[in-house]
């Protein structure tokens, strides 16, 4: 049974509210606004907090009146910069709407957060405030990845929380991530393999194939298939749809598989503009084209989902543009309705005492052999 | 001034040997064979030792009497398999072509091998018969990746020779890489840029900080210039020439890349044969995107050359096709012909010596204060 049919305290026909944080990415908080309506055109259910600086927002919103019954402007005098450090905003952020979008969701007035800012300030202050899932080591990020598999999408974590994972954390993503895969995808039991350099046994870290043992063992409570080792070739593939990482390689990853996919764009525009006949080709493969890098479109992949926390908070990329935002709002409400969070919470909280038990219980059988 | 255009020991007009491996390859010996043909055809200086089981290559050299005077067989009883041991390969592989083909060179009969076969095998036995250069912590793997600046290529190294690399390790990537690099594409002061999660200070692991430290210090004795931290998005990227990382995040970034560029290349060419007119558009620009696609063809970026060794052996991919094995080939015969290696062990010992110095100093210093 599917975790997304379930109906939960949050769940059912209910309205959501997400909190969302309008300053701090690049485009503006004319893209947030304008990713709000087009999200709240789409989902009827979702309610939107609104938070930013007044003057800069009040005038935005003017134009789009419809907007008025399902969204609520909160001021926030101050704004998180892309290159402000974590523990600045943490001493000093309290005036901003990051701080205050995340607030709102500690309050309750939220379901979920969304903000398009500095990614380092946004997890630092999503653990001050919504604090760790109870026996979480480290809260990790997931994103989307373009993929052949049915629903379109792989995802991957960590990819930045933490530039280092023992086996115990790496066993939590795969937990963490099993459970996001389900609730956003509407898939029972996803597959969900382990990043490493080859796909033998013996290949690897000590701590991945630690991390192999441990995940192989957590399936049945995590209700996912462990399909093993997969190479970084396999993130787009259709044989898994969860890629456990730590947050070094992930992110090398997922940047080198976004750096590859503007080269190629680069070097196809440059050779489709080159010559006039080479400008009529490309003129007519304009459409197919789109249709094809409308798959791999960051904007449509766009959200880096913090799990480990107690709620849902969605990292929207810095440059999202209003369908970006639009994207990462819809993905927030999904997760904030199918009400995943305290499942996985207790799931987690089983796997844990089991691995905890099975140690136990191999040092006494040291003791008595020994 | 650039190594690649001083004489040495090997350089000049003399011809150059290169050692090649005929057995292995997913395409089978006839690849290999149609490779050597046209590298030899490109290349006066070159001559061939080509190893393998005669039965099977002197039928194909019989169609080719061209080649006769240039290209001489040597037989070998045994294949290495894909997916054969590197320890077994050492024990029972004393008959195997790659053993042979390497025994070759260090015999002197050749002065570089290329083998399309199994890469831990490679390793193992290159590290058994030509042993590591002094000083050497662990030989390296380093590729070529398309990339935006004047050459069309930029190396990163290491892409899976080793699974973890300490600072001293990420140094020496540092000197070998840009030796390399320096060599293979006559560029007088590579760019060297280390692989991290971000390019502020602050960012990264304890020994990428550290690395970057060394590898600064060690810049004009190596002859590069430091660019400091460089992320996934950058591995293309024009500002650098070199990237420097261990070999796993290495090989996953590796297998990343290629991964995307399949699936990019994949959805075009569905959407590109999905209606009449998509397929009449895709006719037309099938020049321009052929053209693109061969700036990112594996077959032209073939050859993982390992460093670190006493003498110069490319790995070639194993599904190379002749053109992909006449690149492996050029490669080797480009690199031994430079006579680099020797100028990059005298300049790694002297980088070396200095961080041994260096630390001596800071103990002595630490000892002064106490």
């Amino acid at each position: 049974m599917s975790d997304a049919h379930n109906s939960s305290a949050t769940g059912g026909t209910d309205t959501i509210t997400v909190s969302v944080d309008a300053m701090g990415g690049d485009q503006g908080p004319q893209a947030v606004v304008d990713g709000c309506e087009l999200s709240l055109a789409k989902n009827p259910e979702l309610k939107i907090l609104l938070h930013g600086d007044e003057a800069v927002l009040a005038p935005l919103l003017d134009r789009k009146p419809a907007l008025g019954g399902r969204l609520t402007l909160r001021h926030s005098p101050d704004t998180v910069k892309m290159d402000d450090k974590p523990a600045q905003v943490m001493r000093h952020g309290r005036q901003t709407s990051m701080w205050n979008a995340l607030g709102a969701q500690r309050e309750g007035a939220a379901q979920a957060t969304v903000s398009c800012g500095n990614t380092g300030a946004l997890m630092a202050v999503s653990m001050l405030q919504l604090r760790k899932l109870p026996g979480v080591h480290r809260p990790a990020i997931a994103c989307l990845w373009p993929s052949r598999g049915k629903t379109g999408f792989n995802t991957m974590l960590d990819v930045g929380a933490d530039v280092r994972a023992d086996e115990e954390s790496l066993l939590q993503y795969a937990m963490m991530g099993a459970a996001y895969y389900r609730n956003a995808f509407d898939v029972a039991r996803p597959r969900v393999g382990l990043l490493n350099v080859g796909t033998e046994e013996h290949k690897g870290r000590a701590e991945i194939k630690e991390a192999a043992l441990l995940i192989a063992q957590a399936a049945e409570i995590g209700q996912f298939e462990f399909v093993g080792f997969v190479e970084g070739g396999d993130i787009p593939s259709e044989r898994v749809d969860v890629i456990v990482t730590d947050g070094f390689t992930g992110n090398v990853a997922l940047k080198t598989g976004e750096g590859t996919a503007r080269l190629i764009s680069e070097l196809l525009r440059r050779e489709l503009t080159a010559t006039p006949w080479a400008k009529i080709a490309g003129l007519l493969a304009l459409g197919p084209m789109r249709r094809a890098k409308k798959r791999t479109d960051p904007s449509r992949v766009n959200g880096g989902v913090f799990l480990g926390l107690n709620g849902t908070v969605v990292k929207s990329h810095g440059s999202a543009d209003a369908t970006g935002v639009s994207s990462a709002i819809k993905l927030a409400f999904t997760l904030a309705r199918s009400g995943f969070q305290d499942r996985m919470s207790d799931r987690l909280s089983a796997v844990m005492d089991s691995v905890a038990g099975r140690q136990e219980a191999a040092a006494a059988n040291a003791g008595d052999t020994e």
